[in-house]
């Protein structure tokens, strides 16, 4: 097995990514190549004695796609960055897995318009791992797509499905629907109409969920858009940080606040753990030609090599195949369930011509198909669209 | 100034609600009628001695509108409500503010089909007080509304600069663009169009606002549609759960973390006091005809009366008049710098005849008796969808 390393991306990178890249490859069996500026990844290297003797190599790429870097023009000028390096190895069969913990938007548009969508797929998205109470969760999508269609939603819950299955191994994982009320009938438009398709499939579908119930455990797997995904993680975390700077208020306040933290502070460090984010690994890229995984900005060392093993179970597991089989069966039964218009549209998008065969228009964030899911086909909304956005 | 407060509304009710009744009547120099089953409401209330010399009366409501009760049912067969005699009061004008801790779907519901929207207001929206790192911020849309429009976002981004200008007093609110990214061209098709017309509106719109931000207080004024609003909040609110499950299994890990908790809680005490929902009182209901103030279903006697102070200051600050003011005079100015398909659409949405006056382009669904929000919603489906066409 073998695991491109995306050397350059990260806040913490080279150094934090190429110390990963070691642990990794002293814990699993598997080779790793590292891709960036040759010199500095080597400078790097040398810092850990006897690196030479592990399964590492390194690969030049002369390019490098900066945090702020807008993905699109990412995509279109750094031809030679090490994204693009690494990406062409997994799309010419060399490696297996891609890992970079680079601008996630990057990641997203070169894995997407290289490696193109697996076979029933509409959009990729990206599955965060969330700790709860109970254990963990996957959340998807957490910002790949940030205007989604029914039918996406539901391929997300069908690829959250295989993901909990496989990875978390949880035998019947259950799959619940990001909303504003339990009850059925609660949500938005495009949430009504997702309810009732993930009602109809194969996997175990429990309803809607309420985001106050997301860090319960409520779910194994929650199925959002990438707009709303995006938001409740990163207000999440935005609370987290929030108790956190009150807890060092509360600790800081005076001498005896002082002592109570230092007789607390080792049950505290064991508690954090628990909701590492470095202790699950990076987040998959679900649905594309290849095994993509996109670590934390900020990843760490352990952070690394946690989204380096993330990337070889999902190897192992064949994970890709899951998917196309399932969302295979489960849209043929969609089938069944509704024929005419429904169906129609389905068809158009999911098993429409790749971008490449289409046209010449590669970004996949920006494939469109003739004929746009349910609410968009029988409407008048073209009064009421918002389409007539002005564009200044 | 007289206050109408729903008795019967609430995991607490009515006593919390009589409590919180008293304290306000006894501290600020307001009229109070309690709404609900009057023996219920008396029993409460002689409970504390000398109420009857307070400024408080019981106007009896046979009917009480559950938690769980569905919003568009109760509107229609519960026309004796502690919830529909209240928002009677308001709209006959013998009150001048009603507050509820009841079933949110159906404070709104009543609320909005009795007393109508404001002026040049499309769709009220609930503003819910957020504690942040520099104080507090307004979010809204907190889940009035599941499917926004362009327009609606934008209503909802004068009134939220409203509120913060005159109830939280800062002079010149920043009001932000909930986001998936600070750039300007970030977020879904309904966001890109709102972000261009509040740029050109007469506040201070600072841009998008990414989640990430928003509890260290980026922003005074929050603006999202009510679907994410509502996720954000629950899913903060579950964060904070979780965490606070996990201090609590840390202080009670052995003699000594337990030790260490009886030293720093006076200190936590005061820290949790900052961030707790009871101290900002209930979230107004902006953008109908009369004040309303939704409080925290959990509500303590402390939190009602809070709830019952912010229903007096946007009383006295005369929130409303400055809503319609704002609103006028930044649609004005939207009209020139935009002219054609968008104006068409504001015209239609926003200065259509109401209901009342037209039934057969309704675009105020929630005005109508005789079709409730949740209906009127469904029914109009097509025209509501926020979809939109897929650009090229």
């Amino acid at each position: 097995m073998r695991i491109v390393v995306d050397a350059m991306g990260g806040d913490n990178a080279p150094h934090a990514i190429v110390e990963g890249a070691i642990l990794a490859a002293r814990e699993y069996n598997i080779e790793i190549i590292l891709t960036g500026k040759s010199e500095v990844v080597l400078a790097q290297l040398d810092k850990f004695k006897g690196w030479r003797d592990l399964p590492i190599r390194v690969e030049h790429a002369e390019e490098v796609v900066e945090m702020d870097d807008v993905p699109a023009k990412a995509l279109r000028k750094k031809k030679n960055s090490s994204m693009k390096v690494g990406v062409d190895f997994i799309k010419s069969g060399e490696a297996d897995a891609f890992v970079s913990a680079g601008n996630t938007g990057a990641v997203l548009a070169y894995s997407t318009v290289i490696l193109r969508p697996l076979k029933g797929v509409d959009r990729p998205a990206i599955a965060v791992q969330l700790p709860t109470s109970k254990g963990s969760a996957i959340m998807l999508d957490a910002g790949a797509n940030v205007d989604c269609k029914a039918l996406q939603l539901f391929q997300f819950g069908i690829m959250g499905h295989v993901l909990a299955k496989f990875v978390l191994e949880k035998e019947s994982p259950e799959v619940g629907l990001l909303s504003i009320g339990e009850e059925d009938g609660k949500g938005n438009e495009i949430t009504k109409t997702v309810f009732h398709m993930l009602k109809k499939s194969h996997i175990n579908f429990i309803g809607n969920v309420e985001a106050k119930e997301v860090y319960r455990g409520h779910a194994d797997v929650i199925v959002c858009d990438g707009f709303t995904g995006n938001v409740a993680l990163k207000i999440s975390q935005s609370m987290a940080e929030m108790i956190s700077r009150h807890l060092k208020k509360v600790f800081k306040s005076n001498w005896l606040s002082k002592l109570g933290y230092l007789l607390i502070k080792p049950y505290l460090d064991k508690e954090k753990k628990s909701i590492d984010y470095s202790e699950t690994g990076g987040a998959p890229l679900l649905g594309v030609n290849g095994v993509c995984i996109i670590a934390h900005g900020r990843s760490n060392p352990k952070a690394i090599k946690n989204a380096i093993n993330r990337a070889r179970e999902l190897i192992e597991k064949k994970i890709n195949e899951h998917i196309m089989e399932d969302i295979e069966s489960n849209l043929k039964d969609l089938d069944i369930w509704s024929r005419g218009a429904l169906w129609k549209q389905l068809k158009d998008i999911a098993f429409s011509p790749k971008p490449e065969e289409n046209n010449n228009n590669n970004h996949h964030q920006e494939q469109e198909v003739d004929h746009p899911p349910e609410e968009a086909q029988a409407s008048t909304k073209d009064e009421e669209s918002t389409e007539t956005e002005p564009k200044t």
